[in-house]
């Protein structure tokens, strides 16, 4: 017998699907779907604020018109036109031609999400090591876990990554003999706190890397959703070499295309496009024409104004009604873009054994264990406020401060909660708390 | 230093990506899709004969119609609806509730490609072996390299994979102490053979692999394509256990839209889930629909009658212009459905070494060698009939025989050929030469 049963099999190779971690959010997206409640759990753009039938008119030409082009196989890096597109978009952001960024660079990927996994795939062996903010996110662990790395989470503060923090990882790390493959990051409006990297720590950033001989793996899907003038530039925007660059149309035009991309360091571009090949092929045509004709023929600049009106006003709903409603002791982030709020709770708050008593009271949220590799998380949340309408918004709140408030006074009664030390977050003035850091 | 500068990281993980064959497809295309060339080379879908002015209003109505649901983020096993229209398709083949298959059970996939990939990157380690027919589909090399694992070639007849040299090798690997995961196969109208493993025969494989333990990874995207009659019915159909099942509409609808799936044992549809969502995240929820409103408002059998008639005229003009044209001493297959037929050049032809004179005279195919993992098949090449239509096929094979004679001539002026014995093949009555067996 060579081989096995399929029980042996399932058994014996659980450990590579046990970590594939069984996304928290997952199962939660079932239950916060339900219409009564109000979900401050997903992350989904505002699909609406798109102008529906202009898109639908354009989707429907490239099939009667163009069907034979983009209906077909195409190559697996991707059309050069998108490419090209790709590249105006970008340098948008400063990422240009003067900073070395060329369609012949770019890897066109099934979202963000397959961007990481690539590089992934490329770079890491079972054992290795992946530096990450923590927390970080939920999805880079899921890849990164699939490759049976370790996540080491690097604090945040205010102003994101805390350089000093890099360099004790990094130094302990190289102590311990742990081969260290890259900084995973996502500098701009981060997913989950909402918090933006300052111009002072990019480049710190960026020196400790270099000097550490580590790659850096910028995610920058939110960067042009700023409410707040312009986001210090892109890692990549600073250096040519050692920087991959991954972004996504999924939350500037629209995720169900899943269209994202890699701007690669050339010496690995060939290598990144035949493992794109490898597990998909080549990207879909039609999807890529979907958004090389919408970024070509549309007003997508007026679309990114809108989107970030949008959730300007939804960041501010939460943010006020957080002010308003949130029991004592509980302290925010207060995003200038994105679609983010990383709240912590009063002491003795458990994110996670909270969730079914906020669900029976009809609101949901992701509990912030499912940001860390390591179960940390438990006094923390992430809020999504880019889906939910301002009114939705805060009578959410207002649920998720009752559900708060029960706990609280349940804990007060069963002396579970010695002091419930009350410092209050401001929106605006207060850092994150202890899980953020 | 814990890490390393952006050259060692590509010079110390080049085995990995090597691995990643550099396809000779790939750069094929390139020469092959100028318009002077006629490329026999594809193995594209003649996406000419759908009827595009409906189908672009179909897909124009699911951005304006439908927008909100199709371009936002969706689940990630695919959507229920298209989960039961995939049913409905494997229903027609065999694979019906009677024999466990239900839309539970089904992941969407980007493609047949990540299907495979999928499956690979659940059971693969570095070092282990996977059974596939020589030659097999040059894509799943791809698959099975990246995940640093051997393939074995089984021999084939004109009858598919010979059942005794299964049991051989699964023997041998046996007693080499390696360890077989499972068996890849595509049973129905092979790429690159074109040839289908008899009703017989499939049973018999089945019985092998059941008791060697082996699961059985059943690719097939051509199945519904036949020209003849109803093919045997796929191995799915008649085991419950044991069998992954692997197809797409890259063939049926459109290969642009990357919608493919696996139908799984129960055992491990969670974790082929988990997978894909660490690679994907989800598939794209506006090709999915695509794919699920053609096939519930479309009249798709039709279409593939369409499709069939199309590629069987094809099909004989190439078999007719072989008969006519090709030089004493080749020998092909004749395909019951499909897209390919599988040329044995004869003796002392090199079909890698005369691919820049072939693509000289104007005309371009795909050398055997890309079929196999172990450099062999230089005698043998792919030639696809699915997308060149009649006329451009005949002159094709008068371009590719006229090249084939002057190798022939030149070999017999330089004495490098001894002797061209001379077993014409005759469409219909020959067996595949040494190259696939």
């Amino acid at each position: 017998m060579t081989g096995t049963t399929l029980d042996d099999y399932t058994d014996r190779y659980a450990r590579r699907v046990r970590g594939m971690t069984a996304s928290e959010i997952r199962a939660l997206f079932a239950v916060a779907s339900r219409p009564e409640v109000v979900s401050l759990a997903g992350g989904a753009p505002y699909i609406a604020a798109l102008p529906l039938d202009a898109v639908g008119e354009m989707l429907g030409r490239l099939g009667s018109e163009h069907g034979v082009t983009t209906l077909q196989y195409g190559i697996g890096q991707g059309t050069l036109e998108l490419r090209e597109r790709i590249c105006e978009v970008m340098s948008l952001s400063g990422i240009d031609a003067a900073c070395g960024a060329s369609p012949e660079d770019v890897v066109v990927t099934v979202g963000g999400q397959q961007a990481l996994d690539l590089v992934a795939r490329l770079f890491l062996d079972p054992g290795d090591v992946v530096l990450a903010e923590g927390p970080t996110y939920v999805g880079a662990l899921g890849v990164f876990q699939a490759a049976q790395a370790q996540v080491v989470h690097v604090p945040m503060d205010e102003d994101g990554l805390v350089p000093e923090a890099l360099e004790a990882a990094i130094a302990d790390l190289a102590r311990a003999g742990r081969r260290v493959k890259f900084l995973y990051t996502i500098p701009t409006y981060q997913n989950p706190t909402g918090v933006t990297l300052s111009e002072e720590r990019r480049e710190r950033v960026l020196d400790i890397c270099e000097r550490a001989g580590l790659l850096v793996v910028e995610d920058d899907p939110y960067g042009q959703l700023g409410f707040e003038g312009e986001a210090p530039a892109p890692l990549r925007a600073r250096r040519r070499d050692g920087v991959f660059y991954l972004s996504t149309f999924s939350k500037t035009f629209a995720p169900g295309l899943r269209v994202g991309w890699i701007l690669a360091p050339h010496a690995v571009r060939d290598k990144l496009v035949i493992a794109s090949e490898a597990q998909i092929l080549c990207p879909s045509g039609y999807a890529q024409a979907a958004v090389s004709t919408y970024l070509g023929t549309m007003p997508w600049r007026q679309q990114l104004k809108v989107y970030r009106e949008v959730y300007r006003e939804r960041r501010d709903a939460l943010l006020d009604a957080m002010t308003d409603l949130m029991p004592e002791g509980t302290s925010w982030t207060t995003p200038a873009g994105g679609l983010f709020v990383w709240a912590t709770l009063p002491e003795g708050l458990d994110s996670k054994a909270m969730m079914p008593r906020a669900v029976a009271a009809r609101v949901a949220y992701v509990p912030g264990t499912g940001f860390y590799a390591d179960g940390t998380g438990t006094g923390a949340m992430r809020l999504n406020f880019s889906f939910p309408p301002p009114e939705r918004i805060r009578e959410g709140v207002r649920r998720l401060a009752g559900v708060m408030e029960q706990e609280i006074a349940m804990r007060r009664v069963f002396g579970a909660v010695g002091g419930v030390a009350g410092r209050r977050g401001r929106a605006g003035s207060d850092v994150p708390g202890p899980d953020l850091a």
